[in-house]
């Protein structure tokens, strides 16, 4: 029970179990003096990246650490970080209700056209149309773990008919080796896989087409899943709705910006106001675990010695 | 079964059960010959409503006429020009699956700020900020009929809370002389009801007043049950995403197209794309009850003799 333990929010530190030692952390320049005897490590999850180096830095100065604990669920970044003998937890399941309210924000706003209605708006115009529904189409999500399963519940209601693949088949779930064989007859592709060297330029030149006219890609994963310069090269005969990019941000003045049938929002699915009170809630629990001795939650990697 | 049909669409001429006599008419000028034989009259729905008058003149020279169908949900304007022994239904149904996904179009816009990375998109701005999000939001639908129920089926999934409000309180369901004690805890206000002396500028000044800062109001129905003039007077304190407006559409210049925290779309909730398979599929049906002499769905007001 030793030891300090590092987090961001007073929320967390003013609920910690009596025994715990707790110091907030919030972001910005390491602390100056203690991170020797640190032993759980929040790393701080804020709107800005700008430091978020020096917030991974700081471990290589924490000899007695035992427990990284991100509130991303993207981890792979850290791996290299990390001592064999520190676990390493992550945030799975604090995003997935934004993210998955997110794609269906670039679903419907695909569909609905909003973007034309926003701009209409700024001169005065109001010409109607006759607009795609979302009902009736098929919709594949690409991915299915929690954020592609919160999808997929937030989708079942608009009378769609629903395609899963994953990395390997199980029952309702396609493998991606089908994959090919369903994209002819799919309206709808969601991208919700994390970043790996199988993900990455999973869905290029030949998966889009395969995509009937008027098919839309959605990318709420992370942006190198989806092959920009396949998807420029439709000039918008497929469309795309896209949250994460590649590059990411596109450069002033590159093609994707302009792109027809393209959708940008800044990577603003996950970390949105429904992520705040989970992530609290879930560090309230994780902290109880550890001070009681129990196992951790959401462990991505298991430090080769016991966790404390 | 004597005297004529008019519909609008040839896969339900094709399907018409063999004694029926079925012509089509698809909007434009009225038939030269024939109108006195029409018994069945169902009223073109096209994305156009130029010359929606002249459709609905043609009823006075229809003197065999037993049934006029309309394909849109409102009817009030129609029923002024039917003699008595005329029965009127409507397209009760069709046009749900469509606007309450338009519904949910714009509530997640607003709370994920479409409009505004639409705008930033055009000029290759890439600036994320932390979103609102629906999830944990307490979610008012005005208006429970069948599309006030599709919107709530929509928005279950989200991890919202919903609160029914119709015009009398039922299980489950709150009456509107209710709706100010329930509107200071309120997120978002979806108002979905159709324009009836009761609910002209139902939502005004007393009800905006009482919402949270930052609420949202959804209208989805008509345009006068929102009093535009009280909106306008929140200046942004309350957000609204409007479909259908009042005055209707806004003329250049109205100050409804700059209003902060205003988004507008033109009136395209319904009659989108997946309203046209339901509809003719409905009329097959209709057709069907018709020939077999079965009551008619969808009857909003019944002839003064009987339907045939």
């Amino acid at each position: 029970m030793g030891g300090r333990i590092l987090l961001q929010w007073e929320q967390n530190r003013d609920n910690a179990p009596d025994p715990l030692t707790v110091d907030l952390y919030t972001g910005g320049p390491a602390p100056d003096e203690g991170l020797e005897e640190v032993v759980f490590y929040q790393v701080p999850y804020t709107p800005s990246t700008q430091d978020v180096d020096a917030r991974l830095d700081m471990i290589a100065r924490m000899p007695s650490l035992r427990v990284v604990q991100l509130l991303s669920a993207g981890y792979e970044h850290v791996l290299p970080l990390l001592p064999d003998h520190v676990t390493l937890c992550n945030g799975r399941g604090l995003h997935d209700a934004g993210t998955a309210e997110h794609a269906l924000a670039l679903i419907l706003a695909s569909q609905r056209e909003l973007p034309r209605w926003a701009l209409a708006q700024k001169e005065d115009r109001w010409e109607p149309v006759v607009l795609r529904s979302l009902a009736d189409r098929r919709v594949m999500i690409i991915g299915h773990g929690s954020i592609g399963r919160a999808i997929e519940r937030r989708l079942l209601p608009f009378e769609t008919e629903i395609v899963r693949v994953a990395s390997r088949a199980r029952p309702g779930v396609h493998g991606i080796d089908e994959l090919h064989g369903l994209l002819p007859g799919t309206d709808v592709v969601v991208l919700v896989t994390p970043l790996t060297e199988t993900t990455r330029g999973l869905f290029g030149a030949a998966e889009l087409a395969l995509l009937p006219d008027d098919a839309l890609v959605v990318n709420v994963g992370r942006g190198a899943v989806l092959d920009t310069e396949a998807l420029l090269a439709e000039r918008g005969r497929v469309r795309a709705a896209l949250d994460v990019t590649d590059p990411e941000p596109p450069p002033a003045g590159h093609p994707l910006w302009r792109a027809p049938g393209v959708f940008l929002t800044p990577h603003v699915a996950g970390g949105s106001a429904s992520f705040y009170p989970r992530a609290k809630a879930f560090m309230d629990a994780q902290l109880a675990r550890w001070a009681a001795g129990e196992d951790l939650a959401n462990v991505v990697r298991r430090g080769a010695h016991r966790d404390r």
